[in-house]
């Protein structure tokens, strides 16, 4: 078998409007997100078929991609499509209920689940590392991060501001690809930003983009910029070049304590993603290549400077969290025996969310139309009336957030109101009020889906953080409850070993079966998440259970 | 929650006869058959919710069985229970031809999939180990081991003497657990068997319960016993008492090569379960209490001595086989390197079938009536007339093994026959000929269902061993068809961190929908396994693909 990785000549992207090339609007859908994935707009190395977030693929290989469309333009209405690892494996007869596409990515059994053996399997051709949305064909962008971190700063101004953060200020660190997201989550938030960025072409590039509003090269100007907008009430972003151990250290002898602290350097990878204090980055370059150990225990030790600051400022009365990106673990290594005394994201501002089963839910517009998103914006508005944070996010991102590929939207909503909201844009479809079906999905970085006990599942309440019966579960119901294509990934986020979990996509193609099973599979979906964590033991799970009458045959019994 | 797990009132058993106790036959055998592998005549300690395999569990606790008979008996035709772990979590709609109950038992995240992250979870309450048919609620009692044992035997048969066993001898060592199935299985496939048993109360066990015809004290009087039933064409077993790497050594030094050497003492666990050359059982038992290191090297001593003796037999001509008791490693561990030149079972004999489908198909009569499971014999026989080697196990079977609680019957068959076979059981339901609804369902050792690099896919031809997308997109697959229960397990047969593997059971009810979803979930269950071995590059698959019209897209692609 042939087994191109790259191929120069490819320059992929979606079919819009409402002619269908395959027998019904699900096959279609799975099509064409397929394709979008693969968008110049969209993927960050389309030509060699990854996606996001390192080499995270949609297909294993071009032949698979070509063998993927293929059959499923002759897929029937009552057949199944499997996909193993990215390669069309099998078409298997089942029903019109159940899935179209079923696929499983980058499953390694334990004992073998590290990356020298995938990489093994990988460079074989026998492997694809699928990460979350890539694989499971519903990665739409960079939307989805800055609405991420938008409900994080959310979160944070609800637990600690009472949801007002005017006048309130973060300190972070990191400009780069997701890091670059924070400065527009933070003023969308409604805070003030101060984000220390090492390489000025990275602030350059997210100025450009209109991603962080201002430029400094000295704290002095910076604070000053970050003051007076606090004083007026008004919400912007400064990009300080510097290096984050100089400048936390710096305003923590000044005496200044920010409202919020965190870093998205890349700190998970001390030998590329943190530049060590009085190094220029050509001399990080340098002595990556030249002395590799001697440079990581120097990011580390920067890194050790830089988190004392962030204990430091928790103690004078800032929110401080790690943004996932391990630096406390990093100082830890280096003698910050204290280093965990913060908390992650997760446990402290999104579980919260999470035990409501809230999470990235995100359609896109398959008619390629902007205006049916508009559309489903306004929907989104009128059902939910009363959640001024989300129509901030709606308008904030009309506003400044450009599409990629096909026009979607995300944001966060959660159990009692995603099969709602779902079906309504079926009835917008039925209707002729959209210009064609909506497909419907999420992250796998959500509520019931994941089993991540370095992220998604840390410090759970019952110590339950590696069980990853449910994520299994949520796949098994989703594809029970018939969604349109059901995902099981490993690895996702934190790297082979680290996490399970799995990924769904349902059609809204505006007919009565679709609202059944829109009815259904967006009920359990978040379902599985408010139960995994009334199962844990949080209350406020408990009470969403019970509020929206969640069957649960073991809550409240003694 | 309260939680109990050794409750020494219970006494289960599964209601018999037509009376439904539940909503419909779907659900209703999912009660019996949970009941069922809690039977005192069918669990190892019923009491303890422990049904086989070490601390393979049906139901977390007592609280959770209580309330998992408890959902059940109100669950609706269009919803589903969710297992987590033998916890019923929660129940969810979904739609008639929809699995009723789904499971996912014993799994976790890579990096924490060891037995000391199990067993703390274990004790907090939060997991269950669910082996494979335990938690999977299929498991039939020793029927299933006999019918393994004797469909490798019949492969060895096929493969070396041309599927006649008549005058060949089997040497073998362990008549316990499992190994104790072995002379009947032999004797059931043709051949003579000598098994040397160091423990004398196992052999007068197997002797009283039929499974071994003579017990032996010297090597002259067995080898005598076996010549002689050659000479007349017969086949018997006889149970030596005897260190196996005393006899095998002598054996050896004697110039006698037997046809077949094999072994099932307990080598994996060379702490308790190998008797080290000139030890008693007393003097076992005491040194693995006072010098337990000195205990593992004297064991795997002997095993090496016994491995050697092993390797001569192969090259003298005999058929040697590692029958999944990790013999070969023990032996390597103290220095014998060529310990792996003799293979493991699954690829040597098993394989061959599994690149057919052809794996451990079972059913069990919910009417309680043997006559139901005669007739479904006969009715095998009838659609399958041309197997010899079928017919004689049926007739064997019904002869030599006795029901253990439900009625129940297991044959190895492959993807041309189960949908079929179970086609014809449900009209046979339909019209009355048996009293109820069968049950049908398979071990997770099976063609498509397991990956677990040390047993079953041991040594794949493309290097695939480790790679656990299949079983998961079984579980999938069998879901999307309309299975009527499903699970997902890890850790099975070879404990934490080696295995994942998936379950399937579905019920014939006798009604129309049931035809469709046999055809369907029947097919596709043992073409997922078709499918696994063609990717792999076994020939057998992809002729059997082809033939038998399997849709593969990439087979046959350059
Ligand atoms: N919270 C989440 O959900 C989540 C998700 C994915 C990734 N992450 C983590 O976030 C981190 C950032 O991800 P990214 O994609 O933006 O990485 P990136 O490598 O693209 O960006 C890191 C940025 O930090 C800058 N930097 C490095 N050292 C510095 C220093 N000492 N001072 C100031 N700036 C410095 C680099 O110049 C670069 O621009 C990673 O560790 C990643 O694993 C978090
Ligand atoms: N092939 C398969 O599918 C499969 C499945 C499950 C288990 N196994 C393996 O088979 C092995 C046996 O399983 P079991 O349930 O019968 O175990 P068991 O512990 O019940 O029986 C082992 C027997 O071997 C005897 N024995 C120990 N040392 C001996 C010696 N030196 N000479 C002679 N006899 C000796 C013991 O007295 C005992 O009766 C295990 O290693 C198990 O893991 C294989």
């Amino acid at each position: 078998m042939s087994f191109t990785r790259l191929d120069k000549s490819r320059k992929i992207s979606a079919p819009h409007g409402t002619e269908l090339t395959t027998c019904n609007w699900q096959v279609e859908a799975a099509k064409r997100m397929l394709m979008n994935n693969l968008d110049d707009e969209v993927a960050e190395h389309p030509q060699a078929l990854v996606v996001y977030g390192g080499i995270g693929r949609a297909a294993r290989s071009w032949e698979c991609y070509d063998k993927i469309i293929e059959t499923l333009e002759r897929l029937k209405p009552n057949e199944s499509l499997l996909i193993q690892s990215g390669k069309p494996v099998g078409v298997f007869p089942t029903h019109e209920d159940a899935p179209r596409v079923l696929i499983a990515n980058s499953n390694l059994v334990p004992e073998w689940a590290t990356w020298e053996h995938f990489n093994e399997l990988d460079k074989k051709g026998l492997m694809m590392y699928g990460q979350m949305t890539a694989g499971s064909w519903i990665y739409i962008g960079s939307q989805g991060i800055v609405q991420g971190t938008y409900e994080t700063f959310g979160s944070v101004s609800r637990q600690h501001f009472d949801g007002d953060a005017k006048g309130k200020w973060v300190l972070t660190g990191g400009l780069g690809g997701m890091g670059g997201a924070q400065p527009l989550a933070a003023t969308m938030a409604g805070f003030c930003m101060l984000a220390v960025e090492c390489d000025e072409s990275r602030i350059d590039f997210r100025s450009r983009t209109g991603y962080v509003d201002y430029k400094a090269t000295n704290l002095d100007d910076a604070l000053k910029l970050i003051n007076d907008a606090m004083e007026k009430g008004e919400a912007i972003s400064v990009g300080l070049l510097g290096n984050a151990a100089d400048v936390y250290s710096e305003l923590q002898q000044r005496g200044v304590t920010p409202d919020v602290v965190t870093d998205q350097t890349s700190a998970h990878d001390p030998l590329h993603g943190y530049l060590p204090q009085g190094w220029t980055l050509d001399e990080y370059k340098e002595q990556q290549e030249s002395d590799p150990s001697g440079t990581v225990t120097a990011a580390k030790e920067s890194m050790a400077v830089q988190v004392r600051a962030m204990l430091h400022f928790q103690k004078e009365g800032a929110a401080v969290l790690d943004y996932g990106n391990n630096i406390r673990q990093m100082a830890k290594d280096v003698g910050v025996d204290n280093a965990f005394d913060f908390p992650g994201f997760v446990p402290a501002y999104i579980r919260p969310l999470f035990c409501e089963g809230i999470g990235p839910f995100r359609w896109v517009a398959l008619s390629g139309d902007p205006e049916d998103i508009y559309k489903t914006d306004q929907k989104v508005k009128e059902l939910i009336p009363d959640n001024e944070h989300l129509h901030n996010w709606l308008d904030m991102a009309k506003e400044r957030i450009s599409f990629q590929g096909l026009p979607s939207r995300i944001c966060w909503i959660g159990l009692k109101d995603r099969a709602r909201i779902a079906r309504a844009f079926n009835d917008m479809v039925k209707s002729g009020e959209l210009k064609a079906p909506v497909v419907i999905g999420r992250d796998h970085l959500d509520s019931g889906s994941v089993a991540s006990p370095n992220r998604e599942t840390e410090a759970m309440q019952d110590g339950s953080d590696a069980v990853s019966d449910w994520p299994l579960l949520n796949a098994l119901l989703n594809t029970a409850g018939g969604a349109t294509w059901v995902s099981l990934h490993h690895g996702g986020g934190v790297g082979m070993g680290y996490s399970q979990h799995a990924g769904v996509v349902i059609v809204a193609d505006g007919t009565e079966e679709a609202d059944k099973r829109l009815s259904r599979v967006l009920w359990n979906d978040p379902g599985t998440g408010v139960m995994r964590h009334a199962d844990a033991g949080y209350d406020i799970a408990k009470n969403c259970a019970r509020e929206q009458g969640l069957d649960l045959p073991m809550l409240d019994t003694k």
